[in-house]
């Protein structure tokens, strides 16, 4: 039995809330269940030095926490003068996963920045980050297309994030913060709308797992990023 | 002519809405028309060390901005590894203006760390940061209240703040961003329920000022407090 | 009775030692009583970036404070890796007051780096800042006029800063620390010889006021300023 | 056909040289063909703050580059003053990995820090320095058990890591910096000695993959581990 | 010929100024001719924690410039955010220097921190810093001495320094900026009054030496000491 | 009689081993004893901003200890997030020594970084590093006069380093740790070929000393450099 009564197979009650802000070129409010991140996209006409010149764009992505999104307040990142690893490896995690559905020469040479910060962390802040970033992209590369300052639709396909694992014994999707906490081993899958794998990354913690649970997680993975491309879709109003 | 239209001593519509996030032991989105602060009141059960032993409380108060809050993106204050002087000013004002009306020997050795991220940014974060973070901390200590963990209110009267200036000759109250950038000069007044000036700050960009601006600027911060005291009170609960 | 023996609208023994040190276009040893601050201005031949190309000049102040300028020794800030907010709070007020006196556009594309260092503190540390650094700003523009490199004086008028407060219920001028300490509440004024109002910024620590007090210390800041502007003209040999 | 001339399923040259710096308590040369790494494993009588009174160790890694390990020199993370997010997602990896087999109670409470410091880089760092790292570790550890500092042995098995890839449509098995800087898509696998999978990080730079392609990779990564697991035991004196 | 007109063997004008500032327990305006250095001791009663408990005192020294104390207007450090090499390897020489003439355990569980900070500087700001710096320490110590906090005299002996070089083929003392930028080789030399050498440091640069140089430098120190340790005594009221 | 057994004139054994690393352009793992250091000198195409279009080249230094290099583990300044003053003031050393004997503008406009990283640390890392730092540039200025990169050789003789010491009474040679924890006073000669002083730093530590000590300790520099000259030009292939 799951702590909040769920089926092993459901996922928590799904929003994105699009525009949530007014300046971003594209924005959304993405929650799932009682996790609740801020994602804005925003266009940059530069690229990156590296990229100078090359005839092709880039996006990239950082992540935030707000202090006391979490059970107990958590030291501002800014007064301490450093992101944490695990605020770099999430936030390198987002752009790839973006990059993986975006034809970068398409997009021309400017760059897209993605910031996600959680207002409210209640567990799978890095998966609902991904899967509401590629809400708030969409917006903003439909800006480009409607202003006709890209000719042809970069994003080549939709892509989502979801966390699963196993909570004693069995394997569930869409972890609570309470079953994160206790899980035995759990991981994260980025796939794309046309069924392939972008990331995988599951971590045993205290609990190994093999090729069957390994195969078991990518099943539940794939039932909970239908459901977040469908609510996607209707987001970006397509 | 306002550019929003709004006569020189109104207010733009002010909303705050209570518990907007659920860990924290007070919360408020607190809305100043199109400038929106998510504000949260953490307590914590020890001071700083400069207060350890000493029979009595602290408040104090972080600030920061989401990177696309604004018109164009601002760099994330965590990756540049330091706080802006703007963003210090911003809080250390917050948090002066809190002690200004907490008894803090009755808050006993605990300290409340009020947290104010602009979500979206029109002019005026610094005042309806301190305007919401009143009431964080009012809800805040109501919960110490009533489990009995402090036993008289620590808190006296309402604090709340404004801004006013000087926008094409008129003197007028609460201004946007339109306003903010263009003002010949312009001040914040942070104010208490009882009359008191607790904080005014006045800054001559351009045009200078004389007593006689002096006061019907401050005549005007008069009015707009007005109006936030009893919205306070209503989001309050009180 | 104040703890110095001074009437309440007296300041404390004010000089101005120009040309201090010999490096810099201008300097000036500023002396509030026992406050002593060493400032020096630079004449750069680049604007900050964001002003290239526009034909303006530009004035900005750094400040600090030498560990054992005061009573106990305080952390060098360098050694700290970073500047407190306080430090920055301070800088930011010294070059609004200054850009506040010169026409940027007339000085041509230089900018002005105003130094304050304080050798040695007992209160009023910004206003003896301010006051001292108009000296060294007018000394080193009288050599960018001297050689010719402006064509016309880019000094609209004189600036100087004065502090105030209520010390024991008596609204006195130039508090030194041992007033600052204890002062119920207090004011920073930044005047022009024009009488104009540049920066005002009032904090009530403990005894909160009004419209009644807050122009009762402006009172005493012109008082105060009024010798502050005759000794600046003497020191810059006007 | 591999740039090495390797089978898809060939390891690189594996090399450990334990006992390779004389003040560690554990130490090892690992190479991987051209890829060398320096890795230490160091006894701390004291657990980190967290960890205090808990009655158990802890085992933490830290991950560095020579700044001329690679082709082109990299910029020393010291002189920059911080530690990539690359670096710190490694040392994350390296550390939970390690303890993913060790029984923490069993430790004692003591801190095993394990420095990997790649000499030389030519693909899979972060993969040989799991596979040095388990063999420093072992020696220090062993030296606990001599000592009789420790009662029963905390290790439970032996942890090692292997990348596999998709180069030009093959799956091969330990990518060289050729094939990792041309793979369609690579990942890492940490295994235990006992058949168990400790983390899969799988990544799709270009193109995807699918269960079965994961599958593919997971199964050259048990033949690699399976070679790295004796070699770790000569090395070990076991 | 020197640019200064000085002979070889002549020293710059020696002043020590004792009881520059009023809060720290010992201080001194120096000059080496146009180098000027203010140098405070302050007494802390508490010793680093690699002292704690072992009965012995220490002292320590910070170095700083001020931005304009020389030619061209160097960055803050505070600003920069950390010391330069250049800063931290002359307050390691001045430390090493005093803590040479101090009996550390006479001195008792405390710190004396020694702030040499640089007004304007000419050449020999570090051999001016460690020459002023005894003269502010004897001051501190000489009030333990009345106030009975120590016993016996901690202070050994006089310490001084200064610089020596070969300045277009002649050997010369005390190197002013003109002499210092051009000089072929030049060295410091830190001498006690009973005739030790403490610190020798010596560079070629462009021009090598050997050991007739080295010596002919050093006995051209011997003589600048001699007419320091005479300067500071009566400095020191001694 | 010294720890080690050594004559008091007698280095350590000393080893060259030459291209340890394969991507510098010139690498070399030297060893005093105990004491190794991997030292690579790295070509690159730019000079430092100071130096650009002024037609000569530069060689500069960074120097490094791997935490574990020690007999207790020292923290990893990348993860302190800063270089200690002893680290900077000894790259500063290697680089000052090194470009004693280049003839920087032969050299043309590039400069060459050389790293020198201690594996093991025994006393006497940084004269092991700037004896094994001249092998490694004397390799890669090879390469750059074998591709015709410079016409004419830039390195004018040979530089090498080694520490002298009083140890128990003696002058001894080559201080090993134990000897330099314990040595009275010591110092490090930096020495060319052809016989010339590039630098000598001599310290008093307890025991101060004087003109014929100094001479002492410089003949043994020269015994010791002799031995070590004769190493480097055949690690060198000469």
């Amino acid at each position: 039995m799951r702590p909040s009564g769920r089926a092993p197979d459901q996922m928590r009650t799904l929003t994105f809330e699009p525009g949530f802000t007014r300046h971003a070129e594209g924005s959304c409010l993405v929650s799932f269940g009682d996790t609740r991140v801020l994602v804005t996209a925003s266009i940059d006409d530069k690229v990156p030095p590296f990229l100078r010149g090359k005839g092709q764009g880039w996006v990239t992505a950082e992540y935030g926490m707000l202090p006391r999104a979490t059970h107990t307040r958590g030291n501002r990142e800014a007064a301490k003068g450093k992101q944490s690893g695990r605020t770099q490896e999430i936030q390198r995690l987002i752009g790839r996963s973006l990059r993986a559905v975006v034809d970068l020469p398409k997009l021309g040479e400017r760059q897209i920045i993605v910031d996600c910060d959680v207002i409210q962390a209640d567990g799978g802040t890095r998966t609902a980050s991904i899967s509401g970033a590629w809400v708030a992209l969409r917006i903003a590369v439909d800006k480009l297309i409607a202003s006709k300052s890209v000719a042809e639709d970069p994003i080549r396909t939709q892509v989502a994030a979801v966390s699963c694992g196993i909570h004693q014994g069995t394997a569930v999707l869409d972890l609570d913060y309470d079953e994160d906490s206790t899980a035995g081993s759990d991981g994260n899958f980025v796939l794309t709308a046309d069924g392939a794998i972008v990331e995988a990354q599951l971590t045993a913690e205290g609990e190994t797992f093999d090729e069957e649970g390994l195969l078991r997680l990518l099943r539940l993975a794939r039932i909970g990023c239908t459901e977040i491309f469908a609510a996607q879709l209707k987001a970006a109003g397509r």
